[in-house]
């Protein structure tokens, strides 16, 4: 089981956004931005002056729908009914789904609940408590005070 | 995210395998098999009459024995560092580890747990719960009358 490269570029872009200005937007190449902001978590700004910015606030953003909006709907397992087609099959659907697709999702479902329950927020607010001397947001606002492009309203 | 389709091969598969009467095994090309050998989860008998059956009991294999030994022990999500690699990246690798690598992780223990929790056993009770008519059983019997290789000791 594997999720792609991109699930770690989006959650860490979506960190970054999330430290912006009201307003204000950062241009990235990130590819998964635009899948992102197709599933309504980012909000891409047109113009020389635009980017992306986030689309509701990090206590409303959980890791699941990055997850999701990256990755796709799909569970990661998904019954290819065996049941119908292996060396023994049956020879019509039964109506009871399988049982291992059953198991297979009720672990997905945990895992989804997880990743639900973990805001952007939360993960900015864990950052926080680990950054004792300040480094971290010291680079951050570095970065920023280079990248961050200001609206036209905020100018 | 996705899981390979071995997965569920090799999960059916060892539901199959254990229908067996003790001491037989069955012969398959499904090459997870080898991979659930390797595991210790099956036991590969050579020879002619050879195959495969369960190294334990149903009640001691578990859902993610089998996700394990047919994917691999890493993870869904691998942090590459981004905070060392990306935009803005630290000068040198920070004590704490990446928030977001650890919710991630967290998330994954829990998908973890629920397939540790349900064993071949389980899955093979709720089989037949829905089996109300035999009618599965039925199926599976007529399989094994075909296919399974009674050891030289039960011969």
């Amino acid at each position: 089981m594997k999720l792609g490269d991109g699930v770690e570029q989006a959650i860490h872009s979506v960190t970054m956004l999330s430290c912006l200005q009201p307003g204000s937007t950062l241009s990235a190449a990130v590819k998964h931005l635009q899948a992102m902001s197709g599933a309504g978590l980012l909000e891409a700004v047109p113009g020389p002056k635009g980017g992306y910015r986030l689309a509701r606030a990090p206590e409303k953003i959980t890791l699941l729908d990055i997850v999701l909006a990256v990755e796709g709907p799909e569970p990661a397992f998904r019954c290819n009914e065996i049941r119908l087609r292996g060396p023994n099959p049956y020879s019509c659907k039964p109506a009871a789904p399988c049982t291992i697709n059953v198991a297979m999702l009720r672990a997905e479902q945990a895992y989804r609940a997880e990743l639900r329950r973990v805001t952007i927020a939360a993960i900015m607010a864990d950052l926080k408590a680990i950054d004792r001397d300040g480094a971290i947001a010291a680079r951050t606002n570095g970065f920023l005070a280079l990248h961050e492009r200001k609206s036209g309203n905020a100018a």
